[in-house]
């Protein structure tokens, strides 16, 4: 039994197993996080062995699409209906704890399972790679020059849908154990943030 | 045949399929990838699917080192030695290119393949610890409580070795069609950088 965005129940595979106070099938969760995750971490089957890549990733509505060249090896395996499994990690803060044993980190996670499609539909791929690049800079798709009809042959879309996804959050200070709070250890979370430097202009050649 | 760090050869896993120049060998290379990464993604295989789930790590010479509760079923499947393939990703930037096709992304990432060993010596195990906790702040292994006999107990800490294994990386200004230099868009780079914000201290309950 999948779980649908605004259901409450998880698959046998997105039930969170570990700290299961963590886990959360809320829809809306879901959707912030993989927004807020630049990029994505790919897993798939290869003859036998897990590979997971890293890639961009963007969401529109409940759908996760990933893009690259037509040749990618990812993509194709992906689009061939292989099972696939697309990670979105946000890391908020380090947790130092009295005792080694209670450090943790604040985070944000998304797991989504299942299998992808390809996306042939002219209007949907141009949708996918626009809500892919205006991720990079809002504004973006209408500054930039468009994908031509050869550059679209050349990319590849797939899909997901956030159907089979569980997020996973942790956040708040250290838990210590009751003896350890007595401890002259400097205990508490240093934020983690992303942050965009000044831009450097490329300079065309002349 | 396995790439060891020092040789050239990568094995047929680890032979970098797309953008053939951005793929990398280089011991140091590989290293330094999974130095800066603060987390990685690990990806094993769950009754036939794949399953990616982010953890941090640390590297110790050319292993590289999971923790986590003895009963995370994760660990316990790479215990068991299970095929698992672990990826460090670091994002350096955002690269705007004047057409929509170049957009790309500056980064450094590194995919390591093999099946792990379960870490039960106790010294070994302890300097995983160790190297883990270092790297949320340095010095902290001397600062906090070490773990108890219990607590040692209750966590299982996994090795893989850095053998076979790939870096790949981009880095500079967006590559576009000659024609396109010309087009009146901003193009150049963003770089992003992870911040560490003020600490926020977890008061002791009174």
């Amino acid at each position: 039994m999948a779980a649908t965005p605004g259901s409450s129940a998880p698959s046998a595979r997105t039930t969170v197993r570990r700290k299961a106070d963590r886990g959360a099938y809320d829809p809306d969760l879901v959707r912030s996080v993989v927004d807020e995750a630049l990029i994505c971490h790919v897993g798939f089957v290869h003859e036998g062995s897990p590979v997971v890549l890293p890639t961009i990733h963007a969401r529109v509505g409940d759908t996760l699409y990933l893009h690259g060249a037509a040749s990618n090896r990812m993509l194709r395996t992906l689009r061939d209906g292989a099972e696939a499994c697309v990670t979105c990690t946000v890391v908020d803060g380090l947790v130092l704890a009295r005792s080694v044993f209670h450090h943790s980190m604040n985070y944000r996670s998304v797991v989504v399972f299942g299998p992808a499609r390809a996306v042939d539909d002219r209007a949907e791929k141009l949708a996918a790679l626009e809500a892919l690049v205006e991720r990079i800079v809002a504004g973006r798709w209408s500054d930039a020059r468009h994908p031509t009809e050869a550059e679209l042959r050349q990319t590849l879309v797939v899909a997901l849908p956030l159907t089979e996804a569980s997020a996973k959050v942790r956040t708040g200070p250290p838990i210590d154990d009751e003896e350890d709070y007595r401890l002259p250890v400097w205990a508490g979370v240093i934020p983690l943030e992303i942050r965009r430097l000044d831009p450097v202009p490329d300079l065309p050649p002349r």
